[in-house]
């Protein structure tokens, strides 16, 4: 599997059980479907910049967050 | 045209200036064609969070510094 998309598969999962939402409550809110969000969660998915910006927006955060906490998530 | 990849484009062009890097230059180092990295700086492609990630390492930066500077740009 490759290990950027794990890593971010695990930010988002990380950051959505934060905010307390659901997988399809994420996905509502950014208006992504929910097995989407549950393939990004499972690193199957290589998101694309309007992606992250779209997560970002929902879980209420800036992009340039989630990308720093995955930033530390590298070996 | 899409703001974000705009905004993408515009901060990838800066940094890869600011670097001393030709397009071409840039493109070898991250392993992506010239004419993308062209693209990507005019805008006129969303890259993926791979994408993102092989331009950082070729810029001697990381994803989140690039992604906060992309932040920043928001009206």
């Amino acid at each position: 599997m490759d290990p950027l998309k794990r890593r971010f598969g695990t930010v988002i999962r990380k950051r959505r059980l934060e905010a307390g939402l659901s997988q399809e409550a994420l996905a509502h809110k950014a208006r992504l479907h929910s097995t989407y969000i549950s393939m990004l969660e499972r690193g199957i998915r290589m998101p694309t910049l309007g992606v992250i910006d779209s997560l970002a927006s929902a879980l209420g955060t800036t992009m340039g967050s989630l990308i720093t906490e995955l930033d530390r998530t590298a070996d």
